[in-house]
């Protein structure tokens, strides 16, 4: 687990890191370049929200740990996922009952980034993410979750409905969120408990939904729909520690 | 109170519209156009984040209003803020207690939006900012406030000290979000009451916490340093949902 920079130099490898989707953070050019292929590569970083730096041959120079940059250095970043038995593991070391978040399938990188740095200051043991069809842990991920996937392990499941079997095995309970549930502070969350949030779009999976003992609605007063998928993470994660903090009382 | 829509036509006006900070939702322009004013509208339109839809000439010349497009239309909005007694007002028919947000100084325009969703969701009665060094209701606001705006009322005040003096004369309490504070769920928090958010750089300011009766703080178990900001806004301001509801029972 943990999250490393290093970095890429040289034409065709930072093209090729683009387009193979590694975790660029930020891309250094030489100042004035005009030439197709370090054109490509800036259209690229565009695309991908990458940072872009506007550097002299100097600068560099200085960065490059090849000598053979030919005018760009990324630095990239690689995250190594934990395992879910690394999360139960952390919640025993602590002497606390689990607490998990399982993010199922969110595709914004910013709501995926508030959520882990939420997840980790509720004091949360770990995060789940599915492999397939969900963003994965980009730079923007990185970014927004403000320093928090540097302390909290995320493990990569390929299937979400048998993580969540297999964890009741050793004695989870799981709620989601949705609209449709019952409201929040009506139900016991106390307990190893894992919170299952889901998109903004779709909200929770059918399957997974299914799998989950209890389903927690925030209570709505206005208008509109919902709320942004990151607050009501944090809304719902966060009356899990109330009752967790009033319990030990 | 409300927010509408117009459209802005022609490329004079349009640039203005720009030029002024006008709240611009979308700009469509003639596709292949690539004269200097034109090119000039575009820059201004990316800078702030405004959609660009390239349509033809058939397109523009349906979306127009006075025939006289040049190339260029925007749809632009308008706000009209509320005053501080209609959203006293609000409370009173609904025969509710006042809950009002006073969001001090946040600059991300999407953390307004999503705390203006927020405080709509949780039962808020309105939303006050400050004229001055915050980001006014642009149209990113109202993307990501998801319609909120349209129900809620936003009043702009001169000075949030003196406004927060005046509605301590009505008999509302003020609590705000700080480290240092109290735990939130040690505090009483119903009955009339107006909660502060600070911006997630400075927090609130010092002179509007001086006038705050509680200092309320979220637990933090993680070894980063807060939340989100409007993540806070959202955990701390359903745990005040989460007091009204179990006083009324």
């Amino acid at each position: 687990m943990g999250y490393r920079e290093f970095t890429i130099e040289g034409r065709n490898a930072v093209m090729e890191a683009f387009r193979s989707g590694k975790c660029i953070d930020k891309l250094f050019v030489l100042d004035g370049c005009q030439d197709g292929p370090v054109l490509s590569i800036k259209r690229e970083a565009k695309k991908q929200d990458t940072l872009i730096r506007y550097v002299d041959k100097e600068r560099l120079d200085q960065l490059s740990e090849t000598g053979k940059h030919q005018g760009v250095i990324a630095y990239a970043a690689a995250y190594e996922y934990a395992e879910v038995e690394d999360i139960m593991a952390l919640a025993k070391e602590r002497g606390e009952e689990p607490f998990i978040w399982l993010l199922d399938n969110i595709e914004d990188p910013h709501n995926l980034g508030a959520m882990i740095r939420t997840a980790h200051q509720a004091g949360a043991h770990g995060v789940i993410i599915p492999k397939n069809r969900a963003v994965g842990l980009t730079a923007t991920v990185a970014r927004t979750s403000a320093g928090a996937l540097n302390y909290l392990p995320v493990a990569k499941v390929t299937n979400l409905v048998k993580t969540i079997e297999e964890l009741k095995k050793d004695g989870l309970w799981f709620v989601c969120a949705d609209m449709d549930g019952t409201v929040m502070y009506d139900l016991n969350l106390t307990g190893p408990i894992g919170l299952v949030i889901g998109s903004e779009g779709e909200g929770v999976g059918r399957l997974v939904k299914e799998k989950c003992d209890f389903v927690a609605s925030i209570p709505m007063h206005g208008q509109i729909d919902s709320l942004n998928a990151s607050v009501a993470a944090g809304v719902l994660g966060y009356e899990i520690v109330r009752q967790r903090m009033c319990a030990k009382k």
